[in-house]
């Protein structure tokens, strides 16, 4: 396989504004001008039929691949996302944008509020994955794309995958949801609520109004360890640390012992650096209010033949098997073509972000596949 | 199966002291005097050989059956423990005590420090699940007992049976662990280390200097509400929950939307207003320190014919079955005679406190064995 970096590439931004561009949000709030924050790696044709949609999941940003200027960090799915890699930037044009509700360039409670001139806050109003997903959709118009090859993404990034499907069947060649849900269930609802508590009853927080003073770091790094815990399996925290210690013996404090300890606390001080507590919550939340169960996935008539690959890992916790099945369930209850693919990782839900050889092979072939149907369609 | 319950009881407390008894610890340090909490149900027989040691897990107290004066709420584990019940006081004397380093009374970070006549707060020296044992060991001496029918107790409770076995297997005709591991894994420690880390993040936590100030209450109820989601499956949740909401639809705030969010919640706040902040740091750093692996259990030549039966149960994946079958298979190699018991529960880790049937079933007629077994001897 090759291993060649897109090298160097830099954020975009696209805003729909002045109003009435405004969004409308499930909530039936309005909000706007909106910006997302964009990366796109590869050329678009001039059929413009080869885009994919790179969608990321929570504490992602539209940095996907190759190098930023003066930083040494590689995009979050680098390895997935270059010359000769299973999103190859020599035959498709990447598009990946940071979410709405996001920190990271795109419109999210740390932006400014036009109405008040300070950030939103709490003002910020609820948003969900189908208001992330008509945001995008208004960037991918932007291009003048019609139809995209494909849209992938793990986790959160998968629901979005869905939520595409769900509202804008016509405009998917195919789709890659990876290790995702139709809906949370209560346990991941939990997992979510408890972050969401652990920011909240950070002082600091000071009910979503701490721009400009010190931010409820401590809260969430704790939300941040917690999910960790919920990203990794038992067995692959069993291979990285078992119970190796940080010292010869235990220190009888309440100082780092396990080395599972000192890389929780490290990945929670490392995360309050680069995300905004309030993206947090409202990200979160569409995640917890995400539903396409019953019906909603595939209820619509308009699918020119999309045509599924649904990758799930064993060792997903988080993200259980039984969640993607029942993916695959939905899309052949409504006779759109599915192909299923469990990957016998060991990595847990973290497994889309690692099992990077497995990946490429499965949806290389996959993409080849759906560029090749489209020509025998001609 | 009968219901009775053992009616009114109350703790009582039993203190070494003065010096030179203290207890030295694992750690090399020195505590004294050393108070139990304890309550027992049930008569100690002429010959001193029904008695049985129930253990409690990481919230439990010394209350573990019948009701207290004024008090609606039964103990811990009052469906096991009563007349005609798996530990029949109509037979058996039975003994439960707070586990040093608690809040119910026996001497923990909240007892004052005789050395300055405030609480310990951190002073408390760190302790450890043998620290545990050893106090409860002087309990047990004090009544004239050799030698226990039997000890018994789920997940820390399970620990400290181990560890019983492990420092004094003379003393023991019998030993149920239930749903407990004989060392915790990173998994483990690092759930254990997020609840910490939500505590001592509370600036009310003020490094465990807070009694006669507000205590670190939300930081405790982070960490209480995410054990929570530990101690029930997937499966269980599901069934509990569901996604069933509070109000007929989504709020689009971050108020109480899902029925699981209101129960965590729920079980946070009342938890805060009974357990020490501090005692939750001390009792989680004993369990993750905790380790009999690598032959530690059995490594005594002095078993008198101690019987185990382990319990385990399927659904539990916060002390997953392969932790107990690992108990099982260290007994076996050290020639102990051990009975093995996977209950086919849905209820996760919770299942110890709430498949009281199976377990009834179970303990009592293991008991008999025991007993008859005894008579035999003779």
């Amino acid at each position: 396989m090759e291993d060649k970096s897109i090298g160097l590439v830099e954020t975009k931004y696209f805003t729909f504004a002045p109003a009435p561009d405004e969004l409308v949000l499930a909530s039936g709030q309005k909000i706007g001008p909106v910006t997302l924050a964009y990366e796109t790696y590869g050329k678009l044709n001039q059929k413009k039929d080869n885009a994919i949609l790179i969608l990321h999941a929570l504490s992602g940003d539209a940095h996907a691949a190759g190098f930023h200027q003066k930083d040494q960090k590689a995009g979050w799915w680098d390895m997935m996302i270059g010359p000769g890699k299973a999103f190859d930037t020599d035959r498709y044009f990447i598009i990946c944008s940071n979410v709405l509700g996001g920190c990271k360039g795109s419109t999210g409670p740390s932006s400014l509020n036009p109405a008040t001139g300070k950030p939103y806050g709490l003002d910020f109003p609820i948003i969900t994955i189908l208001d992330m997903a008509n945001a995008q959709k208004k960037l991918i118009d932007s291009f003048g794309i019609k139809k995209l090859l494909s849209a992938a993404g793990g986790s959160m990034g998968g629901m979005q995958v869905l939520q595409w499907f769900a509202s804008f069947p016509d405009m998917l060649a195919s789709a890659i949801p990876i290790a995702t849900t139709l809906k949370h269930s209560p346990q991941q609802i939990a997992f979510d609520e408890v972050s969401r508590q652990a920011i909240m009853a950070d002082p600091d927080w000071n009910k979503g109004n701490y721009y400009g003073k010190s931010k409820p770091e401590r809260g969430l790094a704790v939300a941040r360890m917690m999910g960790h815990i919920t990203y990794m399996s038992d067995k692959s925290m069993e291979e990285k640390f078992s119970r190796r210690m940080k010292s010869k013996d235990y220190s009888f404090t309440f100082k780092t012992d396990f080395e599972v300890e000192g890389y929780l606390r490290y990945k929670g001080d490392s995360f309050v650096k680069r995300f905004d507590p309030n993206s947090y919550l409202y990200i979160t939340k569409a995640m917890d209010y995400f539903d396409l169960s019953e019906g909603r996935l595939a209820s619509g008539t308009g699918s020119d033949g999309t045509r599924f690959m649904v990758i799930a890992f064993k060792s997903d916790w988080l993200y259980p098997l039984y969640q993607s099945r029942e993916i695959v369930n939905q899309l052949k209850y409504r006779q759109v073509g599915v192909t299923y693919c469990e990957i016998p990782s060991t990595y847990g839900h973290d497994a889309f972000l690692l099992e990077v050889d497995e990946q490429t092979h499965l949806i290389k072939h996959f993409l080849t596949s759906v560029c090749s149907g489209k020509e025998n369609e001609k």
